[in-house]
């Protein structure tokens, strides 16, 4: 039953929806996958189905999958859980491949009748060969064969059509989609995301193994609540992280979130200490929430390996300076003391003002304009005890005061950097409450984003993401050693 | 020398600024207190000082403090740090009472003659009586009598004019604004708020004292980065926390941090084990960000004290209920499972719909509109075994489908607990990275911040920041039993 590749879920020619209602004036989710799709440019052919046939948009609806004239690759199933077993029974005649159960009310719900149900999908799907997505979930995002579940479209301008590198499995749609849209407002693009629910049938090990043999999967990122099989997770995870990193986020890590769990979607949580040291022995990343996965995946697009740990902070403010020394630390990075001459050098630059720490952490209000400052981050960059930088920019008073405009001096002296220095550089952008800051923070990481810098929203989150690329190169290189 | 009460300093009737150009083309930070100043509401005279004499705006300029015709109480200086000494020379020739010095290059740089002139600085102003706020600060805000370090005014709107129980005292001058504009931003105001650098004078132990004694303070915040005398702080933080929470973020906790604090105000950090159990002894609250500060703050402004750590999380997804309860369990409380009459009597309310999730956390998806909710809300209040609640919206997918609007019911069902319930209620807003979403999670904040609910941006900070009202109040009881 183990297909190592699962390829054809993501390739489908042709996909019916289940559960399309006519009513053009309701929202409905089937109505949603249809948009999706359309919106996401999918070349195959789409077919609604509603039991009362009509018409949508101008598209004939069949009252039955078994009345479509062509063959169908992929159903995707929003109709009542009640009616599941008839449609199994009509895709099994139809030489369906897979079904994708959005439809929810089975294991995760307190109801026997939700339990039978389930039951009696897997002895269908087992019978038939049909593989099932789900239930309870969001299906398939593949944005270069045009699969979607953005079932707020066309009202939202739907998912990112721009593929990237990273797999994502999720057992939570909420969760996957918030995903998604974190990531491409930071750079970060998909190749394949699977929102899986119930996990049924294709689970987390599935979905592991295809992706780490996906040639275009760089990274993988995971939002597990429980696994089936712990034993062939651990097998699977442990090949995975030979090949590329994985990511994962495992919930229902306390007492109360297991429970939660099972009641989302059935899953079995296993204790938090059993995982953490699953995670750490196989070389996987453990992270602790949605934020920290896009965090860390950014940094592995971003960030090329540094040669170790000893880090530059540069950037506006003594206490921002203060805070991100102590986050750098806590993080597991190292600050040394920039050495003697290179602080020299730098304190004959900024001769004109008072007030300067060039230490390290290294602050330093470019009143004097970009010329020095760039001058002067790529001194520190060149500094044979640094083997990374991270600039903090603030958006708070200095950037709501028109004089010398300090922190756009920063932004354009960042992107000026861009292939001038050879040391990795990740950028922390940090802003108050008040809407012209905001706004600032907010045209800054998109030009910063779109030169392709790593930028964080604070400078915990940026130190913390760089150190675990840091930690994944290590273990590689003690694996290997181990293996040799 | 250490007064009893330092309110004069928030009263003064008249204020010299020392370092005002008279270039209106170009910004300087005298001309930047004047508007401040002017833009807050300040009643009394303001004296602007400029060796050059001439006008600013219509208003004379005075080129020396003992020039000025009438008495001065306060003076801000912003020259540079070599003309400080006859600065202070003058203050005490006319009877100043404190001097702020804004005034940066004293001990926090590397260099002799900064050290040398902070000494200076401390022994004129022995001598005179006059007090110091600073160096190398911000110095105050006091929205009541119209003091303000809003030096960016009047490109943006200054700070809040309305007052609030928090006072604040802070080394860092960038981190007192992020503080204040962020929690304005949430509901919160400050009654007075010191940024006071180097604290070569007035110090941490001189504001927490004054702090504690002031009728008008009912929540003491604090961001330190060293103490200058440790006994005298450990006796004086052991007497406030009796009277009023104490909520503290020491920094340079790291020794990375340690080196940057001493380059910052030349302070000396002391090691983070000493600072946790000073704190955790002292029933002071200790906190690790500038945000959680404002968390805290806001919920003990805004939640009333919970009689246990029994929490029902109620909201929309499931992937997000998971992560509520894990993040619950971690801040230290605990999500009892609601009783079985309970879950049946929410269950026939929404029998209509499969999916829900009924054990706390509660999962409900509010199809069958705003009242169903609003009353399932109230049961789950009811409960006995319920101590608090905690209320999550995700602005994702579902605030992005015109369909029932389901965010906005959830939102408005909140608005509509005010008054109804007598449980404590904080609320979780979480959205993506959608420009719609954060527009609508935006709104929504305000319209809750304005009915006087407690709202924070993830369930992990709500849920830590409540635990920590509990703490303290179990802090004060255990050490009042103690007492009898």
């Amino acid at each position: 039953m183990n297909d190592l590749t699962l390829d054809y879920l993501f390739h489908p020619q042709s996909i019916a929806i289940a559960g399309v209602s006519s009513d053009p004036t309701k929202w409905n989710p089937g109505r949603g996958y249809m948009y999706a799709l359309v919106g996401s440019g999918f070349r195959g052919k789409i077919y609604p189905v509603n039991p009362s046939g009509g018409e949508i948009d101008g598209t004939k609806m069949y009252a039955s999958i078994k009345d479509i004239p062509d063959s169908v690759d992929y159903v995707i199933s929003a109709i009542p859980a009640q009616y599941t077993p008839r449609l199994i029974a009509d895709c099994a005649a139809k030489g369906v491949k897979a079904i994708h159960f959005f439809t929810s009310g089975f294991s995760e719900i307190e109801d026997e009748e939700g339990e039978h149900l389930e039951s009696e999908i897997l002895k269908v799907v087992r019978q038939s060969g049909i593989r099932v997505i789900g239930p309870n979930c969001m299906g398939l995002y593949c944005p270069r064969t045009g699969l979607s579940f953005a079932l707020e479209f066309p009202r939202q301008s739907g998912f990112p059509k721009q593929s990237g590198p990273v797999g994502l499995f999720a057992q939570s749609g909420g969760n996957s989609i918030y995903c998604i849209r974190e990531a491409s407002a930071r750079g970060v693009y998909f190749s394949k995301v699977v929102s899986y629910g119930n996990a049924v049938d294709l689970n987390e090990c599935d979905f592991l193994e295809y992706l780490a043999g996906d040639s275009e999967t760089e990274v993988i990122a995971a939002y597990i609540e429980g696994v089936r099989d712990g034993s062939r997770f651990a097998r699977v995870l442990k090949e995975a992280t030979k090949v590329k990193p994985v990511i994962i986020f495992k919930v229902g890590a306390t007492e109360t979130g297991t429970r939660a769990a099972a009641s989302h979607t059935g899953a079995i949580a296993g204790a938090s200490k059993v995982w953490e040291s699953l995670l750490r022995q196989s070389g996987a990343i453990q992270v602790y929430s949605m934020e920290e996965m896009v965090d860390v995946s950014l940094a592995f697009l971003r960030v090329p390996r540094p040669e170790g740990r000893n880090t530059a902070v540069i950037g506006v403010g003594g206490g921002a300076s203060v805070i991100a020394a102590d986050e750098c630390s806590n993080a597991g990075l190292t600050l040394p003391t920039l050495p003697v001459h290179l602080r020299r050098r730098l304190k004959d630059m900024y001769t004109t003002e008072a007030g300067r720490i060039f230490r390290n952490p290294v602050d330093m209000v470019p009143f004097t304009g970009p010329e020095i400052l760039a001058d002067s981050i790529r001194a520190i960059a060149d500094c044979d005890q640094i083997d990374l930088l991270i600039m903090h920019v603030a958006f708070d008073m200095w950037a709501l005061i028109d004089v010398n405009d300090v922190t756009a001096v920063y932004v354009e002296s960042i992107l000026d950097l861009k292939g001038t220095i050879d040391k990795p550089v990740a950028v922390a952008l940090h802003f108050c409450a008040a809407d012209r800051a905001k706004e600032l923070a907010s045209q800054a990481r998109a030009r910063l984003c779109e030169a392709g810098f790593a930028v964080y929203p604070s400078m915990g989150r940026a130190a913390s993401a760089v150190n675990k690329v840091i930690e994944y190169h290590e273990w590689r290189q003690r694996s290997h050693e181990g293996d040799s």
